[in-house]
């Protein structure tokens, strides 16, 4: 043909940076070490972590924001290392690429005894496992079909918004491969949607929406719909339905909508929304994810028969075709929605219940006495306080604990994001994924607007993956950390076991972390037996070391007053931690029911 | 029956302290919590550890020592944490109990959106995926039948000695099972093993050793032979075969053996013992692991045809019943050739080639001029130079990087032991591994000789599972740590990419992660501008931590004399941690073929 050609890793990488993707996360390994060369040509950049698992979590966040993320892990070790957090990624709707760097495939074929196998011969069990959790795998041992075969899985992640598998063969990485291929772009295996009948189902949407007296737009971020944020709140504005949002489905809604009407808590929310719920008589559940930790056991789940369901490639309802799936581009439907929505043949609905989330005061400011000072920071005030503190284009990541029950009493100024896990709950997952959204967003960085980027995370949850501080330190990641400190795993405590030793944690010295991890912040003034008081301490003399973390205790909400008035600590640059020193058995008081059905439901 | 009736978990965790376990390690979750409460009444400790892949490499460290160990983790993402762990106790050869707490059995049965699940209703794939590195499985849904259950599990675990897979429905904790049960041991399933013809292959294999002019022992501690070391021990010891070890059955053979010859490393140990294995014309190979990376890609590994395999339950060989695996129990079997073994039948083989181990000096001591105080450490030198430093009853691990290559070089007193990866090589494994021994040793403590627990590790496995020093702290778990600081990844570096930024690491202060992480220890007269000489502090006064971490900064040999010099660090109490600065390309120059030929297989 006498085509171009270039190597098979730069194909690949090339592919990926092509589709967004401007950083691979990952633990070189003797497997992947040769490919590592292809990044930086393609324009890539290696985010080098200190272990697979936290590199899944960053990739699973960088993919939040991005669209896309690829992740590289070496044969066994790493990507069985990895696993939680790709099938975390499936769980949620996150399109990561996991490529794996495989033996060469001679020693494959052979069965020879490689370190990294089980010793037995089985070469494919890992790739066996990987099916399980990925919508889309190939196995790149043949260069005549490789550059297709990488085409089809990264088409496949884009269009279901699931992780998909790649092995590459360390003897494959330099194969040459048809470099014109990349000059069309990837094949989406856009669904063959019949236009015409999209039109019905639009026309039929509308009928509804007309009809209905009291209808409902909850919105959640499943259902591939993590990259409709646009599209959805243009319809959430020109249509003026109520529109509520799952807890995980905070970052797809603008607050600032007046038909929003916040975060679907049902009876545990500030303001009870379920009354609203329960008379509604048409609910568009825009790519829920219903789990039992985020709906009271399905309390507050709307009833089957009132809801449609609409996910990026599909509609389902029992209440439309019978409940049989029909496939749907639902960019595009929502787009047709938002022009031909008639306003004026809307009805009024009756949104008196839903109130307005945005005044809620917290209740240790709201005293007729005023705040006292003096009084330890509480989970049901601090959240509430907080949301004075955020600024436009914020995004706030939500930590798998007792932050993504206090965290949803947040209103978010315009543009602002929250991300909360709806699914996957997988301790240690928020604070590395925080890492890839902050790096993901790096071009903002630059703009005055950019917001910041900001996790609320538990110290149980914190301490599983916390090494990474050192990453974010070493790439000079912008982040800001509240950790919600009390002493164990408070979620879990108040499930089971509240006085158990098994819900308790080793005590660390969290504002030493940054300095250890190697950023140039020095703690001055900070005495440790001193666990009141507002500790602040930053040089940026140190050798060696270009990147301050500033760190800060907190216990009082005079000590959060003054953190929040302190300018630098507000502008969010660079790292900045904050140990929040909270009662060991506070939780918002709300919030017993969903310990009391997180017991229930142990049996 | 009227029969005695106890909940299942205090069943489960009865039988496992039957076992010889004394502590499980794992992290809470929601579907374990209930179970956790049964671990006390039992008599088990728990070790929550800060995420659940350090807890199975703890478990397999632990397993190592006491011969079965267990792991409790959280249904889906707990488990998938934990699997590349399970996979590496599979690998190598190590019995670990993986009990998993479930959803309880109504919610999977309904398929409930149940969290920790894929929201799609599939509640069996984590079981899928456990088969591939598991050798038995139970999913305790019936109470008539679990504890038979339990007992065939545990069973197969410790026959085989590899990982096994519990299922343990959060509603089924407290199910209540006959408890009589317990009076009978659990049937380990003993091979139908025809002792007659044990016989048979007993008198086989003593007319081939008496035959044989060059007879080789190969020892290794795969195989599931790790239990057997007393007997391996008396039969090396009244045999007086020439008896080698690979790199990692090091652990498996006292060095005080006179006809002990080392490291089986061919040409890149400190003694070629290539010839001699090439003019051996019998190999008893006990518990081989013979993958590329120990076996310099196999060149090392001796003639099949001359080779008899003996792992704990099968023997095989192409020269015994044309390599049909016959069933033994090699404990029985190794007895009968220690009492039978008639020495004066033996022929003389010739050993000069092996010459003594013992004797080889560090070259940078043996200079004429002595050595250079002021010189650096080197690779080369370091682990001669230590092995004065060891004593009887100590164990050694060796981290998956150049520990694991110069550490080979450690001559090993009276009953020490050396741990070393031979077929997993999982960065990070090493140091939780270390955390499970010591912990694992404990009784041991008690003793005046009851050795130390070190753990020679590279700063890049020590920065996957790093946060576990907290542990450490918290359970006051004695352990001495050289950290091999080349910043970066020594041995990936030597593999490819040399200069690459991927084989770099985050710059971290190692000598204030013991403190960070809660020790009492404060670094004292420590200048952060100094990367050489030794540095050390110790205050036992702080508050709220009782545990103190003493921390050394070495970096020449005079810093290395002086930290030998230093009796309260030889005694080993306690967390010592050692920051030992490595050139960044320093390897022991014979160790360049290694590297080559890992190279070479990339393709």
């Amino acid at each position: 043909m006498g085509s171009r050609k270039i190597p098979l890793a730069k194909y690949l990488f090339t592919r990926l940076r092509q589709q967004g993707v401007h950083a691979v996360h990952g633990v070189p390994g003797d497997f992947t070490l040769k490919a590592l060369d292809y990044l930086s040509p393609a324009g890539l950049k290696w985010i080098g972590t200190c272990n697979e698992l936290n590199a899944g979590y960053a990739a699973d966040g960088y993919a939040r924001v991005r669209g896309l993320a690829a992740l590289m892990t070496t044969y066994g070790v790493g990507e069985l290392s990895a696993i939680n957090a790709i099938a975390g990624s499936y769980a949620e709707w996150v399109p990561v690429v996991s490529i794996v760097g495989t033996p060469q495939r001679r020693l494959q074929e052979q069965g020879k005894n490689v370190h990294h196998t089980l010793g037995d011969g089985r070469f494919r069990m890992y790739a066996e496992m990987a099916k399980h959790v990925t919508v889309a795998q190939a196995n790149l041992i043949n260069e005549r079909t490789a550059a297709e075969e990488v085409d089809r899985v990264i088409g496949a992640s884009i269009k279901e918004s699931k992780p998909v598998y790649l092995e590459l063969p360390a003897d494959m990485v330099t194969k040459e491969v048809d470099a014109e291929q990349l000059e069309d772009s990837i094949d989406q295996g856009e669904n063959a949607v019949n236009v015409e009948e999209e039109g019905t189902v639009a026309e039929e949407l509308l009928r509804r929406i007309y009809e209905a007296k009291q209808p409902l737009l909850l919105v959640d971020s499943g259902g591939g719909l993590r990259q409709l944020r646009e599209e959805i709140n243009d319809f959430v504005k020109v249509s003026g339905l109520p529109t509520l949002v799952m807890p995980s489905g905070n970052t797809m809604v603008d607050h600032s909508h007046p038909n929003f009407y916040g975060v679907h808590l049902g009876p545990v929310g500030q303001i009870d929304t379920m009354p609203y719920v329960h008379s509604a008589d048409l609910v568009l559940a825009l790519g829920p994810m219903f789990s039992d930790t985020q709906t009271l056991s399905w309390k507050v789940v709307p009833a089957k028969e009132k809801t449609i369901t609409l996910n990026k490639n599909y509609l389902q309802s029992p209440v439309y075709k019978s409940g049989e799936s029909t496939d749907i581009n639902l960019s595009r439907l929502l787009g047709t929605l938002t022009k031909r929505i008639d306003r004026s043949r809307l009805n009024t609905p009756d949104v008196r219940s839903l109130g307005n989330f945005r005044t809620v005061q917290p209740p240790a400011y709201a005293k007729a006495s005023g705040v006292n000072l003096d009084d330890p920071i509480d989970q049901r005030s601090f959240y509430l306080r907080l949301s004075s503190y955020l600024r436009p284009n914020d995004t706030v990541v939500l930590g798998n604990a007792t932050p993504k029950l206090g965290g949803c009493d947040l209103v978010l100024p315009p543009g602002a994001q929250m991300v909360a896990s709806g699914q996957w709950f997988s301790m240690g997952h928020m604070f590395p994924l925080t890492m890839g959204m902050s790096l993901a967003r790096e071009h903002n960085h630059q703009s005055a607007t950019a917001g910041r980027t900001i996790l609320f995370d538990g110290d149980g949850g914190f301490q599983v993956s916390a090494q990474e501080l050192g990453t974010v330190i070493r790439y000079h990641i912008p982040m800001t950390i509240f950790l919600i400190n009390n002493a164990g795993y408070g979620y879990e405590r108040q499930i089971h076991g509240m006085h158990a030793d098994y819900n308790n944690l080793a005590p660390w010295r969290y504002t030493e972390l940054a300095r250890t991890f190697g950023a140039s912040a020095v703690q001055l003034g900070v005495d440790e037996q001193q666990t009141s008081g507002l500790s602040q301490g930053l040089s940026a003399d140190e050798k060696g070391a270009a990147y301050p973390g500033r760190n800060y205790t907190i216990q009082t909400w005079r000590d959060l007053e003054d953190l929040l008035a302190n300018e630098e600590f507000c502008e969010g640059k660079g790292l900045q931690f904050v140990d929040v020193r909270m009662g060991k058995f506070d939780i918002p008081e709300k919030f017993r029911d969903v310990f009391a059905r997180a017991r229930e439901s142990l049996g």
